[in-house]
């Protein structure tokens, strides 16, 4: 059985998205049809959206699930009258946070992505131009202005990882390629040393890396499985060898990467 | 009065985060110390977490929030012991859910933000490398993979709204500044021309401009306000002109960029 579900915002939608999508992940034998609707900030647009519902319960056979974040409860009570099971976030927990801040909710329209806090906001656009202009070991200069730095073999997962970090935390990170150049003398890269206590590592199963690397270059050195597991074992020995921590990113999404990596780091978002 | 706040996750905690982040933007005049517990995974963690909560109320004079997003109920139940407001959001909506879809949730530990589809996973790295690929002009040989190109005068945004859909919507977003040899002759950069459907106009007011460009290059002629004027009359002009449509970035932010790009173009995200 298929089910339609919509995501609902007077705003952006990317709190309703994320919260729906966290909540549907524990139903993993459910077929769910998604569609997201952005924007929703007008009476005419709250119908539309209401008769979009109606539309997919007749196509289906069974009530959608409605995901919602709209503030005003004029739209909100426009969007209720299909007949769906919404699950209206702002309208479950203002009243009990009024209740224990002692104040009332500004119930002005979804703030979550809007720029409030005009530094905070520049910030994290520096922390990407950061991590753009520091991508790949390129211009090094300022690397004293890092959270952080990545290290690891080309084709890792540094740089995903890197922009990650700055657009969603506002941190600056950057990150340097170990290569064959750097192995064999037991010690980082004399460009790193100064930063040592900045150091991250990430490493990656040679299978895997093979994989990812004939996409880019079939049929090279560069690809070949030995190469590979040469310079995963030489970079794994190097961290060990020099205590940098590292993890392996094979099974890991950028978020988990991202966030294990500030938990075990010490390091905290900059931006929210 | 100060507040102080829990993120709290058996994972990343970045749903915890958004979810909070997104009620607490209702209460502008409560000043919150936020704290984020992620991987809150064994008994020994949640107690600790407890404790932690208890230290903060005991500091604060006043119950502190707690957002969370943990599936265990033996862990849910170790944190619950903290007098706290606990705003528990698979407790609250996982309920409802199973009744509508009359399945239980497998109430997994959070799966939000792990790899559940590697397909899914790679289309975004995929995009991630394509936005790299294609920043600033460069490389358009495979221009025609593109979802979506992004035009505008240098600074203006189009980086990070390119970076932001390849991450968070898997989306192949390549950015082409336009520049003053652009201007004049009436019609977009030549090779720009089969792609005139997935253009996107991005422009900005000459005074953020000038600021922004200032920081890069101070007392330039780049920075300097009358050719931040020129430039963004020019590449309206152009814009209008060839019937592309485009927004103004100078107070939105790269969430609100990329979904309401999203939403004038008719495009979906591919990956959540």
């Amino acid at each position: 059985m298929r089910r339609s579900v919509f995501f609902i915002s007077d705003r952006t939608g990317i709190t309703s998205e994320m919260l729906g999508h966290s909540l549907l992940s524990q139903f993993e034998d459910v077929e769910f049809h998604r569609m997201t609707m952005p924007f929703v900030d007008s009476v005419e647009k709250a119908d539309q959206v209401a008769l979009e519902i109606r539309k997919h319960a007749v196509i289906d056979g069974c009530r959608p699930i409605v995901f919602s974040t709209i503030c005003n409860p004029e739209l909100r009570a426009r969007i209720h009258v299909a007949d769906a099971q919404i699950i209206d976030f702002l309208e479950m927990f203002i009243g009990p946070l009024e209740d224990e801040l002692g104040v009332k909710s500004s119930h002005t329209v979804g703030k979550t992505h809007s720029i409030t806090n005009y530094d905070e906001y520049k910030n994290r656009i520096d922390a990407v131009n950061f991590a753009i202009n520091h991508d790949d070991g390129l211009l090094p200069r300022d690397l004293a202005e890092a959270d952080l730095i990545l290290v690891g073999v080309s084709r890792c997962g540094k740089t995903p990882t890197c922009l990650y970090m700055a657009l969603q935390f506002g941190l600056k990170a950057a990150n340097y390629p170990l290569t064959p150049d750097d192995f064999g003398n037991h010690t980082l890269p004399k460009l790193l040393l100064p930063y040592r206590s900045k150091l991250f590592g990430l490493t990656i199963d040679p299978e895997r890396l093979a994989q990812i690397r004939a996409e880019r270059k079939p049929d090279s050195k560069y690809c070949s499985l030995e190469s590979c597991q040469f310079e995963v074992a030489e970079s794994e020995a190097l961290l060990r060898h020099v205590g940098v921590p590292y993890l392996n990113t094979t099974r890991m999404s950028i978020e988990e990467l991202a966030t294990t990596i500030m938990h075990r780091a010490g390091l905290s978002r900059r931006t929210y």
